[in-house]
């Protein structure tokens, strides 16, 4: 049996206050995607079908090179991240699984899965770390991990990996994320050739370690924490890396990890086609990797993005196997509320891209009619799709509101009166 | 008594045929916000209140300089750019007025101010052209024009200028428009400063020229023509010649003539902060100034400067006044149908816009509710408010649907017949 | 016997102005050079071995979508272009072949064969145009090409290609330049998987066709004259063309064809890598694709571009065999010039790059030094270079300053005459 | 007496074996100049006379969101960074003051003016700091100091600025520099309008705190800390800023605060026109703020500043005054090393701007001359200014090789035995 943390008579009170509307709301859109053609109990089963995982460290407070500001309650460790979770799934009932990052969420992975099973919670993709520097480490990857000059260290990079795979067998995990921060700040200190060798040599020794059931996901950024280059740059490189490596080898797309201006929907149709797509890091920005919430910059992007997932799935691209995962950074909300708020603009462009007439969109783009068929897209993507989202929530359990219920509950005081802070509010760099 | 251009007959059809539909989305949509204490009809007042100006050189076919190709039946002077701008304002009846460019558009006012009034066209801000050279002109532009550093050239651009104000007060005109395509390709070609004394000079020349009654709008332009500088480059040179300048000069913003990232709907605040805001050129664009259909790439976007709109109109911000024009180049569609499309995303903003709850906004900002006021923003914009736009165009005699009845009235293919081509399909340079 | 557009004497008698200077600079930066354990007549020897290729319509003037200012004494045909192309390499002895577009350049091959002789000049890559309307062209390109949605256009682009292969095997060329600028305007409009796959069944066809000893080359365009979405896009794009296209195939890099702030060394570190790089259109721009003149606006990048190139030679990495061509559109300046710049611009990157300590270099890599390994290419690029380019073009017959020497000439003034104006100084498009 | 880091031995004999070289080289590029009609020795008398300031933080070790690699031997206190400032100062002789950080810095006034005489070292401008919580700080930060939504926060940040002028009052400085983080990471979040009012009224408290003789320096950037909005994002708000305060007060450049893109030369000279040029916060940058070494990225772009900054003082511009800082974050270096070499790279930029024939560029300016104005700077930029500036250290007692002397002196081991380290390597955020 599940112990979930937020009260079922609470929520049961709360969904009754938002029901009638609901059933209004709901009623009407249902009346007129009938008139488009689409039944929209159809839909509403899609949107319940579809889940996101949360990544262990979205659920702390976020911060930058300048300063962190703490929020309270914050939670201590792998166990009370796991709460939080909870939490976030009970409310949205789209986010069954937890990411977990090594070394940061180690623990007995028989307790670790004993409190996910508790909470209902799975575990999803494993993520390494050779982007900082772990208590008592030998060797340091301030100059580099996988791709480092120095071959002990890259050696250390790959063991670390080799047990982030272990951990996530006992957890029932089935793939590993890598992301390095491997790269340069000089023009001239890395030799781009020669480290990017050393970072394919190291990931085919990973790559041999991986159980026949795992895929390995290997994940692009433009910059950052590395500022003149880095070695896994774009979704060109790491189309070659996925390639080099085979089969079980895909290619992750984080929002926030490309160039100015790049049409990340195109990445994403690329990927699908030459059958490499790993899936998603979910998050907004308007700037650089800026990590803000899902769709809360650019949500008709991620329609867009949706829009070709979809697509991808109606015409059963061969291998087309996404994983889903939000990747944030929360500095000024609570990281609760943010990863409710965002798995749920997720589900909505994911819900807006169902309501493309697809047979009548490839009809306008064979006849060259560019703006009928932009029309096609936008007539999903004004659709308000609230109801069937609140409507597949409520269906499995969740909330109508889910903020508004979390909020309610007193969950947030209730653990910060658990959780006392470690102390110092600001740890900025400068 | 006008004479429009589509037959009232197929108009009241078309509206016939969508009526029903229209009716009862909007009751539901009606029912829904009066839950969240809007009133329906009160939004539709505004909405159909709410007007923007056409260019006559946007009903022609745009291209790059690597091509042009043509559309059918293209307007070949003024009087047919007239004809279509009628059949845009016929049917979304949101575009009452009309930009005209000197010198394309040059011919006697008094026809033109006929030809207007039978179509129940009025003439918005005049625009005058010193980025290309006229026939017959004597001295090029080639090297600039109210910056150049020739006296003979500034003052021909300065004549320029004043002789486009002659012509609009004849038509009722009340503001010159004025975007130079001055700058350099090459650092070192341009002494910025001097430049700009020069373009300082000349304009303080032009505005001497305005009536009183006359306000004049400066474009600023990160770039292209010119690729290495452009001498009013951004908002913070624009406002400089408007403060320069005097009361009657402000600031016009276009949706494309920005750096990359750059958040526009902050430097719309601050121009109205300043009480500096001219007004807009609407369209949209992903990667430089791409004149696209106006929220076709960033809807999200176009809403939050509306919000800002809104915002000052709400609090009565002193000298708040702008006007409004669609600048768009329409490469792949029918010009008509792309105008029309994006007057209806413009209003789709406004009307977005006005359904903020501005004091729950207000009190969610005061208590640093970042998460809350995001949502009191996304809930307004993610509302279908298609009924609304459909009931005010509906209410004045317009379309429900826009672009069906255009399609279904031949009208392009009956000009197509009267227009027939100048030849050349293709006149890109390379 | 070849017949230079510029006297002999003329030359002469300027260079004899100059070798004075030349030879005592020279020696200086010898003895300097000789500290630094190089050997600069080995330098000035490699500089002198450099090429790269003028495309037949670079000696045109350019314009943008606003406007085109006509030049004077512009060439009216292609053997007017090879005119203008022989004086800058008569000048600058760095540019002995030229690079033609079909259908513009068509002429009888055996006449432009003879043409070329006499002017010592060669043929380079053939260019297809397949993005703008050629006259009587029977189907439009208006809604792509080689990628379009109907089958009987991508023949016609397919038949377009195989003509430009024929006319350039009589004309001696051995590669095949493809650039289309197919994309989309409109978030909807095209179908990214479709239409790249339309575009990679034609290019097979195409490939098809290569003579055994040609290859084909590739051009990605991030964006213009498509605004949403370009068909080859990006590297990523242009490498799995190379990929499914053969061993023939191989990836052309732009330097203006890029996302803001891409790092395009590494892109050309990667391309070289996995032996998949064509080569280069050189030019420079600040804010999208320009085509300003190569190494105006950021010379340190076009240093570290040859970085690459340079390295790759002296590690010998397997299939390194890179063409070298200038792209550029000259708008404000006589074409001649800004060629006979660029290509010195050119040459300079290159001989700095040379001066680099690769050995030194690779230790400093090795032991993390980052400063060091900086400092190391700095030292190569602030040193000035300029006497070993001015050397290398005197002892081929150039000029030790083509500019001034071609300035005294008064070329420009006797074919200003020779070629009468068309008329029209200004086609731009609004 | 001044009693300086690195004995005075070790610097001769190191000069002595670097001493006839530079003789050599500096005696060519006499000859060279004297030909262009330059006197050698006037240049170097300019650059010696040039200074530049070294923030105290500049030399600890920085670090981005994700961690933070520690150096050996990091200062752990302002007065240790006062000796690393002297070796940076004593080696290069172009740093002879330091810009404090008022709370970080904060010291006995009488003790830091005693040590910074001792040292040689004077004060710079006072920079307070608001973007990150002070310990025992009453009232936090997170959602902004001078235009908080809350009038206590807002009092908080204006005292603390109050202070900060009252200590640089003791140590002699004469500017305050004030950078906030202020800004919203959320659409909504923030209403623009009335932070900046909240800002404006709170500046106006500080100016009002001003001595007589001091200036108040303002600074913007485009992000960061803050993701979707800044209150202070561009030199146009700055420029405003400016304005409202006062005569004594005036817009900073931080070179690595702007949108991808943009010109920044020309805000320079905009801002020097209109007389509010503060100075500078020298760095360099690909991406976003990177803070990367100055000169290292865009060395060109570095020149073109340097270019309107000589062009000012030449013209005698009014109220041209400009402050200069290097403002960097140093990763992977030593930050005493990379200081030393970014403030040569300003002076080497410094160096070739005054090459520049100024009447001769005006020349080809006035006639349009692009080509030939751009070869005037590139002229000056591509001369080897490397034996002027070590002339210019060497006249003043510094070092012809300031990284080679440092790294010979064994200072850095030296004070990492005097300093222990504080243990934890890696403080990263995720």
């Amino acid at each position: 049996m599940t112990d979930l943390p937020i009260s079922a008579e609470l929520l049961a009170e709360n969904n009754k206050a938002g029901e009638a509307a609901l059933a209004n709301d709901y009623a009407s859109l249902g009346e007129q995607l009938d008139r488009r053609g689409i039944d929209i109990d159809a839909i509403t089963r899609k949107v319940a079908s579809f889940s996101v995982a949360i990544p262990s460290w979205g659920v702390g407070t976020g911060g930058t090179r300048f300063a962190r500001f703490a929020g309270p309650g914050e939670p201590r460790g792998i166990f009370e991240k796991l709460d939080d979770c909870a939490v976030i799934n009970q409310l949205t009932r789209s986010t069954p699984t937890v990411s977990l990052h090594n070394p940061w969420d180690k623990a007995d992975p028989a307790a670790l899965k004993a409190k996910g099973d508790q909470l209902g919670l799975g575990f999803d993709a494993m993520n390494s770390n050779t982007f900082s520097d772990a208590k008592d480490q030998a060797l340091s990857y301030k100059f580099g991990s996988l791709s480092h000059a120095d071959v002990a260290v890259r050696q250390q990079a790959i063991e670390h990996n080799i047990e982030t795979i272990e951990i996530g067998k006992v957890l029932g995990s089935k793939a590993l994320t890598v992301w390095v921060g491997d790269g340069s700040n000089f023009p001239g200190q890395s030799n781009f050739t020669r480290a990017f060798e050393h970072y394919l040599d190291a990931m085919k020794t990973v790559y041999a370690a991986l159980p026949d059931d795992w895929r390995v996901f290997t994940e692009h950024k433009l910059y950052e924490p590395a500022f003149y280059s880095t070695v896994v740059q774009d979704w060109g490189t790491n189309y070659l890396i996925a390639k080099e490596l085979g089969p079980k080898a895909f290619c992750l797309v984080d929002l926030g990890h490309h160039a100015p201006n790049v049409n990340i929907e195109m990445i994403v149709a690329r990927l699908i086609q030459f059958e490499k797509l790993a899936g998603f890091h979910f998050n907004d920005s308007k700037y650089g990797d800026d990590d803000l919430d899902a769709g809360s910059i650019n949500p008709f992007q991620l329609f867009l993005i949706f829009n070709e997932l979809v697509d991808a799935d109606h015409r059963k691209a061969p291998g087309f196997n996404p994983a889903y995962m939000i990747d944030q950074s929360h500095n000024v909300t609570d990281p609760i509320e943010s990863l409710m708020a965002s798995a749920i603009e997720i589900l909505r462009a994911y819900a807006q891209a169902l309501l493309v007439d697809r047979p009548v969109l490839a009809a306008f783009q064979d006849s060259n009619d560019a703006l009928m068929a932009n029309q096609t897209l936008k007539r999903a993507f004004t659709t308000d799709v609230g109801p069937i989202i609140a409507k597949a929530r409520l269906a499995k359990g969740g909330a109508i509101d889910p903020i508004g219920t979390y909020r309610a509950s007193g969950y947030r005081a209730r653990v910060t009166e658990q959780r006392p802070s470690s102390g110092g509010s600001s740890s900025g760099i400068v």
